[in-house]
C-alpha cells in the first residue's frame, strides 16, 4: 500500500486537499455490528476543527462529516466505512501570494521537489486539514476500544516555557489549551496570545496516556506497540519527536532507578511508559511529543521563489498561533488506530 | 506481514534467539547487480559484537555471517538474500535461575503475557542478539546508499550527564564510548565504569546524521520520512524516544527562530533535522534518541516468579553498563534500511 | 491492509455498498503531473454500466464520476485521488422480499456468516457495483499504461456453447456481447435471448490481451505477474477461474510442443502468454477466465430462509441474464491495476 | 514486503537458489504453544523431493530439514521460525553448456531481462527448488489447520489426455504419479514413461480438496479466498491456470443449474467450490490447476544465446518428465499457508 494508507488489520486510507472538494478517509477492516451513528464521529471533529475559541484560526468550518458506507441500520456492516467532509469556507484569494515561492517550515519546497508540481492553496495535501480524515478513523477505533474499557486522553503539558505540574483530566475540554493544570492553562494562553500579538507563534508538548489495555499488545520486532505509536505520531504535521515513560530522562537514570521493579500488587512504577519489549504490560501507555511553533506567521522571512531568487515573505491567512492544543484529538485518534490494530493482530493467532 | 517483517521494497525478515542454533535476516528486494561480500557484512557485524572493549559484554561471541544466497559470484541477482550467523558462545547454564522469575525492565512478563510461552535463555527473541540481523540487512542497505554518495553516522551525545560538545567525526570509532567528543568521551568513560563497579547501568543519548540524501525522499502522510525513522528506530530495544532536528527544544521557540529560512545558498539554518512535510529536503537528516540504562544489573531488585511471588533478582551474566556505544551500528542500519526503502519507493513512481 | 485494499505502490481502496449513498476509491501512488479529467474515468464506467443495450440490466444509473481531490489544474499530484459515484437509481423496494432468505449463487449466505450482518438492499457490497470503484481507479492506470504505449484489450469469446473463432477487435465495441467476431456474436446474443426469455442466465468467457508490455515485469516468487493477475481477476464477482496462454490445454500438450522456441526474431510461439518464471517477455499478456452464469435469476429455487426453514425463491430484479459482456472492463481495469503497480515495482530497483 | 514474501499475518519469506549453499524459509506469526518438530516438516518435504520413484528426477537430495528458530523445546514460541535445507546434491558442471544460452519455457531470458544477471546453475532462483521453502511454511500451516480438523488433499486427475474417474484418497500416496484412481494412474504412468522415453515431457491437472473449513473465510474484496487461493497457486512454477468448482464448465451452464440450492440440510451442490462472494461456506474447498510439461527436455530445440544467434539446445540433467504428481504437496503447502492467514484475519475482529 501506498503512503496514504496505514493498518495491517484496521486500515485507514485519508485522501483529500486544504482547499479541494472534499477530505476523508475510508475505513477497511472495522469489526462488524457496532453501532456507529455520524454524531460519534463529529463530536471528535468538532475537537479538531477551527474556530472553536480566540486561540485558534478564525476559519470557520463546520466539518460536517457524513458517512457513505459500510454502515447499515446504525450498525457497522464489517465492508469499509467512507467517512467525508466537504470543504466549504475556502479562501482561494489568500494563497495567491504564495503560489510562487516556498513557506519556511511548510513542505512547499519539499513537495515540489518530490512531485514536480503542488497544490498550492492552502498547503494543499500538507495542510492541517489532512488530519480531518485520521480524526474520523479514529474516532470509529476509540469506540471500539471504549467498548473494551480502552479510554485514550490527550492534554497540553507544555507551552512554550510553561509546563503544567497538576493533572486534573476534568479540566483538560474546559480550556481552549487543552491543559490539566488550570493555573498553568491560563499562563499558557497568555504565552499564546503573546506569540499571536506579534505575529509570531509558539510550540508546545503534548501528553497522551491510554489506561485499560491489556498486557500483550504490540508485535515485535518491528511493529513493536513503542515503534507503532512513534509512526503513527510522527506522521501528523509539526510533530518533531516522541518519548515514551521516562523518554530522554532515561539517559541520566541507573538501572536501579530506571528498572519498573514488580510487587504482588503488580508494578511499582511505570518508567516504562506502560511496555515491555514492545509489548503492553496493561499498565497505562503513556508518551509525549513535541510540537513545532506554527510555520505560518506574519514576522517577515527570507525564502526564494520558484526561480531561486531570494524573497521575503509574510505567511497571512488563518492560523493557529499555537497548534499543540488542536493536535490533541488527531493525537488520540491516530493512537487508537495504532491500539486497535495491533489488538486485532493478537487476537488473530489465538487457536 | 508479521511483526518481524520490514520495508516496503526493500524487506528484512529478521529471525532467531539469543541462545537457538542462529540469528539472522532474509533480505529481500535488494537491486541485482550490486558487488557483496562476507566481508561487507561482517564489517559492520562486528561493530556491534559484545566484547570489543572492556566497556561492553565480555561474551566472547566471533559473530561470523555467512551469506546463503541471493548473491552469485559476488553480484547480487535480485533475489533474496539470507545472511545468517549461528550462535556458538552460549552459556544456558547461566539462565537457569531466571526461567520463572521475571526480570525488571525485560519483556520477559511481557512476552511471556503474549505468547503464553517464552525462550528464557539469554532473553530469547528479545534479546539484543536480535540485531544482528538487522545490522546484517543494514549493511547491504548502505552499500548500496554508500554507491550513491549517502553516508550514515551514528555516535554517542550523552552518557548519565555527560553531553558532549565538539565533533570530531574521525574519533568516532576510535574510542569505546563511540563518543565524537575527545574530552567528553573519557568522561562517559568514566561514568560507565562508575555504573559498572556498582553493578549498575547507566543511560545515554545517541545522535543520527545522514548526509547525501537527495530532496524528495518521504512518503507523506503514513510513512513520512520521520515516521518510518521513527518507527525504525523505536522499534531497537532499550530505545525511549527519538526527535528530529530541535526536536522537544521546538516546544520553546517561535515560529520566527525555529523556521529554516532560504536563501539563494540553500536554507540557512536545519532545525527541522533535513525534512518538511516528512520530504527530505537535501540537508542532513538529524535526528536523536535516548537509551535507556541496561536492565540487567547487579543491584537486588523485587520482582515476582511465574506463581506471583514476590522474591528478590540479581541479573548475573555478561552485560554492557552502558548500550548506547554498541545501539550505534544497529541504528544506523535501521537508517540505512528506511532510507533505502523510500528511496526505491520515490524511484518508482519516475514514470 | 485489509481485504479492500489492493496494490504495494499503486493503490486502490475501495468502498461501497449498491444502495449506500455511494461508490467509489482511493486511489494512492498514482505518478503525479499526468493529466487527468473525471471525462477519462467517465470513459471506462460508461463501458461499465448497466442498460447500455437491451441484453443488460435495464437499471439506469448514470453514474457520473467526480474526482474528489488528488488533481489540481488537470494534473495528478501524487497524492490520493478519491473518485466517487453517488448511487441514484435505487428501488430499496425491489429487496424487500430477500431480505429473510439468502438467494442461491450469491454471497447472501456466507456474508451473514462472516459479519452477522449484511446490507441485504441489492447485495450490498457483494453487487457489482462495488466495481465502480475498480473501474474508477483501472482509468486511471490504462491511462498511464497507455502513455507507456500498453494497451490491454477484453473481449467475450464464448457464451453458453458459443465459442468466437474469428478475432476482429475494431468490433468488440460495437456489439452489446463485446465479442470481436461479428458472427458469432450474433449467436451469442440469441443464446443470451433465449437464457432471458426461460427467466435464466448463462455463462461465459473473457479473454484479456495486454499489450507493449516490456520484459522484466513482475515479481517473483509470491507477486509473479501471473500470480498477481489471477487474483485480481479471482476477486472480481463471479469469476470462477483463470488460465494464461494455452492454459488447461498444457495438460494434454509434451515439452516439446508447448515450449516457446526463440529465433533471432523473437520467440517463435506464445504459448506460455507472454511470462516466464512469472516475468513478462515482452509478448502479448493473453490470459481467459470463465464468468458464471447470473447467480439472479426468475426460475423458482430452494433455499432457506434465516431461520433455516425450506422456501422457494425468485429473485426479481433487474439483471444481466449474461454478465460476461460487462465484466470486460472490469477486468480490464483489474489488470491494468496490477500491469501498472508491478511495473513501479520494476523502477524502484534502478540504482 | 518484496515479492518474496506472503502472508498479512502468517507470512513465509523463502530464500535460496538450487544449486546455493541452502534454501529455506523464515514463517513469522505461527501461533504460540504448538508443538513442532522437524519430523513434521521433514515428513512434508519427503513427498516433495526428488528420486521418490523412477517417474521423477534421480538427484538424490536428502533434503534434511532444520529449525534453527522459533520453537524451544517442542513448543512454537510466537517468533519467527527459520527452517533450512542445506543444497548437497549439486552438479554445476551438468549447467556450463546451458550459462550462455536461454533455455526454451524456462525463465532463463526472462530473469535475465529482469536483474541483467541471474545464477543460471540449476535454473538459480527459479528452479522448483525454490519451492523447497513454501513446503516447510506449508507443513507448519497444515498441522495447525489439522489441529483445527481442516484437511488438504491433493491428486492428479490428468495425466496428458488420460483423466481419473474413481476417487480413493488412499490410494493417493500409494502410487507415484498421486492418482487417486487405481485404474488410471496406470495409464498415466504409461503415459509419463512414453514421454521420458522420447526425451520428452507431458502436462497434467491437479485438484486439491479442503475439508472442515468453518464458513466465514475469506476478505472481500481483493482478498477474497478464490482470489488468495489463485495467487498462491499461480505462484507455483509450471501452473498455467486455476479453477474453482465448475470452474471453465460455467460458462455453459445455466444459472438455474450452476446455483447451488440451499436446504434444510445444507447446500444440495457445490458448483461454487465451496466459497460464495468469495467466502467459505463450509462446504469442501475444491480446486484445480493445469500443470505445463516440463520445460526440460532432450528433444533439441531452437533458441537463441544471449548474444542473440540462434542455437539449438538439449536440456540434459535430472528431470522429472512429468512435474505433477510432485507439485501436489507444494499445492497443498500454499493452500495450507492461505487458509491459515486468512482464519487467522477472520479471528483478527471478533470483538
Amino acid at each position: 500500500m501506498a503512503g496514504n494508507v496505514m493498518g495491517k488489520l484496521f486500515s485507514a486510507s485519508t485522501f483529500g486537499e486544504s482547499h479541494g472538494k472534499a477530505v476523508g478517509v475510508v475505513v477497511d477492516g472495522c469489526p462488524s455490528k457496532f453501532p456507529l451513528t455520524e454524531e460519534d464521529v463529529q463530536r471528535e471533529l468538532d475537537r479538531r476543527r477551527p474556530g472553536q475559541s480566540e486561540l485558534s484560526s478564525p476559519r470557520t468550518e463546520k466539518d460536517r462529516v457524513e458517512i457513505l458506507s459500510g454502515v447499515f441500520q446504525g450498525l457497522t456492516t464489517g465492508t469499509p466505512i467512507c467517512l467525508i467532509v466537504f470543504n466549504r469556507d475556502m479562501e482561494p484569494g489568500d494563497y495567491a501570494a504564495i503560489r510562487d515561492r516556498y513557506r519556511p517550515g511548510h513542505g512547499d519546497w519539499s513537495y515540489q521537489q518530490k512531485y514536480g508540481i503542488r497544490d498550492y492553496q492552502g498547503g494543499g495535501r500538507s495542510s492541517a486539514r489532512e488530519t480531518i480524515g485520521r480524526v474520523c478513523a479514529g474516532a470509529i477505533a476509540k469506540k471500539v476500544l471504549a467498548g473494551q474499557n480502552v479510554k485514550i486522553l490527550g492534554h497540553v503539558i507544555q507551552v512554550g516555557s510553561i509546563r503544567a505540574a497538576a493533572f486534573d483530566p476534568a479540566f483538560i475540554e474546559k480550556n481552549p489549551v487543552r491543559c490539566a493544570d488550570r493555573e498553568m492553562a491560563e499562563k499558557m494562553a497568555k504565552q499564546i496570545h503573546f506569540a499571536r500579538d506579534k505575529g509570531d507563534s509558539i510550540g508546545g508538548i503534548v501528553e497522551v496516556r491510554a489506561t485499560g489495555l491489556p498486557p500483550g499488545i504490540g508485535e515485535p520486532v518491528f511493529d513493536r506497540l513503542d515503534a507503532a505509536l512513534a509512526r503513527a505520531i510522527l506522521s501528523i504535521p509539526a510533530v518533531k519527536g516522541i518519548e515514551f515513560g521516562s523518554g530522554f530522562e532515561a539517559a541520566e537514570m541507573t538501572g536501579s532507578t530506571h528498572n519498573d521493579e514488580m510487587t504482588a500488587d503488580g508494578f511499582a512504577s511505570n518508567h516504562a511508559g506502560g511496555m515491555l519489549g514492545g509489548i503492553s504490560t496493561g499498565q497505562d501507555i503513556v508518551f509525549r511529543f513535541p510540537v513545532k511553533p506554527t510555520s505560518s506567521i506574519r514576522v517577515p522571512q527570507r525564502t526564494v521563489d520558484r526561480n531561486g531568487n531570494e524573497v521575503k515573505i509574510i505567511t497571512e491567512g488563518r492560523h493557529d498561533p499555537c497548534i499543540a492544543p488542536r493536535v490533541v484529538p488527531v493525537a488520540e485518534a491516530m493512537t487508537a488506530i495504532v491500539l486497535l490494530d495491533l489488538w486485532m493482530q493478537q487476537k488473530a493467532r489465538t487457536f
